[in-house]
């Protein structure tokens, strides 16, 4: 029995086709602009894949979309970065259209479910999957089922405070732990992009190497604080800007020994790069259906 | 059947007795200063108490002490404010010599579930119990189970970072949360104890209120970093400090507020003060025997 997983971001939709925790194949296009294109173009992905495969054959569908979601994952509620699909119980239209079981969850959460499942975390009981790009975002996985929290908006690490008197963040507060580790704290001292400033710093330029050292270190800040509270046995990290990981990986390092209390869990605790690069999150939207 | 709960402070050693999630009796004692006299009078309290009610009537013994414990609960690893209890397997001492069950867990985490069980958190699945004192101890309880983490140390909420430039706290990183939430910030503002703090400020004080009012800023901005990352359904406060509930709960609600993402969570997580006052340590100590 096959599984589809289906990642919906601002710019791409990514299909990936699953059995049995393997991987067959993976897909990118372009998302559309509107909500009825977007249904359109998943519905016609997906009934190619009925006749290719047989209709009988596909076991379910999952969906990753930008959060928030509703608690009982059948809406997504009102995502800032895909404003069309506000409001819209998209589980449920392919759920009645297709006659197929359908499954939503939050994107984040599909990333850290793939990474857990069959990528860099495969094994540990509790994973913390982060995601470094336009934000933060992020999935804690414990015992193989994504923890969603009491009102399942478990994992909102992005909006954590790590300066409280600091930079303004879209949200309201201040010194949201993004300001300081995703593209934001980026634009903010460079007018090249991430991929440009990791290549300069690769060359030896020193202000782009000293930009990413910073930003390694307050991404130890904040993994510090995560470790603090939820001791994951592993913290695994994907999203655009992971491409820097030579580069912030022994800064972070380093003040995530400072900063952990436990002397256990600074001993043991791994952090890792994510394995399954940008087909993740569709991926771990198939996966819904292996949670443990 | 009975259960024994012993709460291990740095000053008192606080006993209670439990029968069926019902509290039958408690008592505290000064804590002496060695480890040898700590064993003695907890084993003549145990004794006494085997004589009233009969030796095979005591089904097992929690003892809550100060963190951190090794992660399979039988040795108290370094706690910094009882270090005559160092590397010390108590649980196992009383368990061979009192040939009765005993569990071992930290007296932030007894607290956290003594509250779950049968105070301020009853019926929550997701419950967050912080203890405000000298300084911020806390557990997670989910599903009516302590949640440890991966190595024992989940729930060090006083050492995450919310001003990562700010004060250094003793545990080597800077702006914890106990350095603007706990006892230590009220002693950089004030010389006055917390408790004659509290009074100056319901007489009118207006030095007084404004360093609660901050206080409670503060501590509306830590509680948001963690509702943000664990979505916990209550959060519980207790300890020393939270005598100052009515000068601090509006200034911390208007922060959560502001600075959690999710609207559910925004909307629904309760902020509520703990209901078994200093007895909840040992409480949750003996309702260790009671987790799910």
């Amino acid at each position: 029995m096959y599984k589809i997983g289906i990642d919906i971001g601002a710019t791409n939709i990514v299909f990936a086709l699953v059995e049995n925790l393997k991987v067959l194949k993976t897909q990118k296009i372009s998302c559309p602009r509107s909500k009825k294109e977007i249904i359109n173009v998943i519905k016609k992905n997906i009934k190619e894949l009925q006749a290719n495969l047989g209709v009988s054959k596909i076991f379910g569908i999952g969906i990753g979309v930008p959060g928030p979601l509703s608690k009982d994952r059948d809406k997504i509620l009102n995502p800032p970065n895909l404003k069309v699909l506000k409001n819209c119980s998209l589980s449920k239209i392919f759920e009645k259209d297709l006659k197929i079981s359908t499954k939503m969850e939050n994107d984040a959460n599909c990333f850290a479910l793939a990474e857990e499942r069959i990528g860099a975390g495969k094994g540990a009981k509790i994973v913390l999957g982060i995601t470094l790009g336009s934000g933060i975002g992020s999935g804690i996985i414990i015992n193989g089922k994504i923890f969603q929290g009491a009102f399942g908006s478990a994992g909102e690490i992005g909006h954590m405070s790590i300066k409280f008197d600091g930079k303004k963040c879209s949200c309201g507060s201040n010194g949201c732990f993004e300001q300081y580790a995703s593209q934001k704290y980026i634009k903010t001292l460079s007018k090249i992009s991430p991929q440009e400033l990791v290549l300069l710093a690769k060359k030896g330029d020193k202000k782009a190497q000293k930009i990413w050292k910073d930003f390694g270190k307050n991404l130890g800040i904040g993994l510090a604080n995560i470790i603090n509270i939820l001791d994951p046995e592993i913290v695994v990290i994907g999203g655009g800007l992971s491409n820097s990981w030579d580069l912030i990986l022994e800064p972070a390092k380093k003040e995530i020994k400072k900063c952990v209390l436990s002397p256990l869990s600074k001993k043991n605790v791994k952090i890792k790069k994510a394995k399954l690069g940008g087909m993740a999150g569709a991926i771990g939207a198939a996966l819904l259906f292996d949670e443990k």
